[in-house]
């Protein structure tokens, strides 16, 4: 079974003052399942995004990219994005992109506007051509459907895998005015940094700087969606959005040092970092949550990588499963992720509070009774110090069950 | 169930001229266990090993690495290897080491040498005390045993999860000479190059130059041991390490770009393949034993990222595992490898002789019946041609199943 997996409380996903939702079904995978999402926004509405770095990325994304840079060429504000799942139009090759396309043609034409104001967005299988027979005829009942409120049904029609709904939200005071963040988000399987079959949308009504949009976008990534793995593997589809509507009253903020730039990414970030974390507690099969801490490296980038090196080892995701405080297996990742002058005999490992290594083996004070009763939690930290710098990287992840190998060798049946 | 599993006919391991292995139960982990392997060599044999890269690397490695280097020092030739299953006496610290070192000790006495001239090998669990009060007793067991011809009996006796022995043998002739060659090799689960919980020993009664040997032993080893992996994580005790011991009366390979030379690298490269993809067919949980072929690369290395970006997926691991022929998931591998300029376009997938991909998505041709036919095989082929160059690697691996985590979540329990 999951761990503290909770899907959030509908009333908490506050409204965003020039963000509409729709949902509508087109029965792309299943007939009558929700799989159809519209989010409608206010003219001189702000978007930036950050996407799959995988070669193989899908049509959606390229056009997605594409419709982003026109905004730069005046060529109008993105005033709506679609969102389908049962289908990730990827390996589809040129008519996978004459589909996105006309795909956000359909949808621009609701709205009165081009093609290039909509972006695309799709999960689901690979290599299968997108049903747009399907999609367009169910974009009315989308649009029929746009309200303020639908944040919580829009966070279930995005859903593939998943097993509960991921949403977030905070209120911020900018200049006197308040200021809402809510955001949603999907994947739980394929899910690594860089960043994989993840769809993160998050809005805000403050006024923010056309030219610093890509920059936050970036920051609240790095502390947030880039810091998730389930199983390394990473998606032909991820993106995440920030849309900022202008709507809040605050002045714009226009300097990446000053106090609101601060205030508005610490609530962003905190909105990412819950819906990333929520990933992680569905990844596919978990049954325990895993904070991975590494402090005291020379930069973030080692501290990451020794993180990433345990979050993604599948002995220790097994041993986490099998509540076993395997430590050899923590040690052997650390060792094998490729900082090659660190010094093992410097560094100590806590498994919960509960000082586990150091001196380049178990810690004299450490007994197995000590890590056994930490592996029975549902939610665990490693922490690992290196002590030869001040940076620090926090990654999470799940463990590896049964059930991973059963979700992902049936999921095509 | 493991996939044409087959422990070597006893038989077919070909003595080598101035090697006796014995075998002896000292009960480190089980009573009654066979797990003390002595290797005893002629004088003037020649000893070169590569090693794992963990920083964590286990105590015996560190001691290995001290002696070979010792040899240089004129401290006199390698004359006997230990090896010990139950505990891989890592993360030990200075205590592990002094166990190594006394381990060796007590085999240099019972042959009337210098600690120096012992290797000492361990696998196992890491992280426990090496128990020397058991190990040493039991050496002149071992002594006792030694034979030319136990070389099958060794290649049970260094298996820990394995399922079958692993072992190999060829006779070649270099310069009228007959020489022979044969290895055998341990570890199924934590494998993956640069080397993972496995031990590899081949051994020749070929004569090569001293200054030859470390040369060869890690060309051997990059198209063997460093071309198969089970689930990626590498272990802090592998070692490969060649033997050669001179006694069959050829005349002395100095040359490495000489006939000779190319020939008896032929025969232990053969070998050490065998013994490499043994392990992966012994994969822990495996079910099927796929072959990852990438071609038409600029170079090697990015060959051997891309074959094993596919041969690491925990998805595609898992498709194998349930015959699915799910070629998305073999596209985002080779999307995330991280070959950074690759055209996805100009590359063509096949799996079995089925050309399943081309053009940037899934070839016209293919039908999903074909790929399901490819998938009911036990040994399956995914042949990647990237069209930019002239370079190949291939990789080695298996299935990712439900008892990959049963194996590992159970192991110490």
């Amino acid at each position: 079974m999951p761990v503290n997996l909770v899907a959030p409380d509908p009333a908490s996903l506050l409204p965003v003052a020039g963000v509409r939702l729709g949902i509508a079904s087109a029965g792309i995978k299943k007939p009558g399942r929700r799989d159809i999402t519209l989010i409608e926004l206010a003219a001189g509405s702000r978007v930036a995004g950050v996407f799959t770095r995988n070669r193989f990325c899908a049509a959606p994304v390229t056009v997605c990219k594409q419709h982003l840079g026109h905004v730069d060429q005046n060529d109008g504000d993105i005033r709506a994005l679609v969102i389908n799942t049962g289908n990730a139009n990827a390996g589809t090759g040129e008519e996978g992109l004459a589909r996105a396309r006309r795909t956000c043609e359909a949808v621009a034409a609701l709205f009165g506007g081009k093609a290039e104001n909509v972006l695309p967005f799709s999960t689901g299988v690979i290599l299968e051509p997108l049903p747009i027979d399907k999609i367009l005829p169910a974009l009315p009942a989308a649009q029929a459907d746009l309200a303020p409120d639908h944040w919580h049904d829009a966070a279930h029609a995005i859903m593939t895998t998943d097993i509960v709904a991921k949403g977030a939200s905070r209120q911020i005071q900018l200049g006197g005015k308040t200021v809402a963040v809510t955001g949603i988000a999907k994947g739980s399987g394929m899910i690594h940094p860089n960043m994989a079959t993840m769809l993160g949308f998050v809005a805000t009504d403050a006024a923010i700087a056309p030219a610093l949009m890509q920059r936050m976008v970036k920051e609240v990534a790095d502390v947030s969606f880039n810091c998730v793995t389930v199983d390394g593997d990473t998606s032909t589809n991820d993106s995440f959005i920030l849309i900022a509507t202008g709507q809040a009253g605050n002045a714009e903020i226009a300097d990446a040092n000053g106090a609101d730039y601060a205030v508005l990414k610490t609530a962003l970030g905190e909105v990412a970092i819950q819906l990333a974390q929520a990933m992680a507690r569905d990844g596919e099969g978990a049954t325990k949550f895993m904070t991975i801490a590494v402090e005291g490296g020379r930069d973030r980038a080692e501290c990451k990588q020794i993180a990433y090196a345990i979050a993604r080892s599948p002995l220790v995701k097994t041993a986490f499963f099998a509540s076993d405080p395997n430590l050899g297996r923590i040690l052997a990742a650390i060792g094998y992720a490729g900082v090659i002058d660190l010094d093992v005999n410097a560094l100590k490992v806590w498994l919960g509070d509960v000082l586990v290594a150091e001196n380049g083996g178990r810690a004299a004070s450490y007994t197995e009774a000590q890590g056994a009763a930490v592996m029975k939690e549902a939610e665990i930290t490693v922490r690992v110090a290196l002590d030869r710098g001040e940076a620090c990287a926090t990654v999470w992840t799940c463990d590896f069950s049964y059930d991973y190998v059963k979700i992902n060798a049936e999921y095509r049946t």
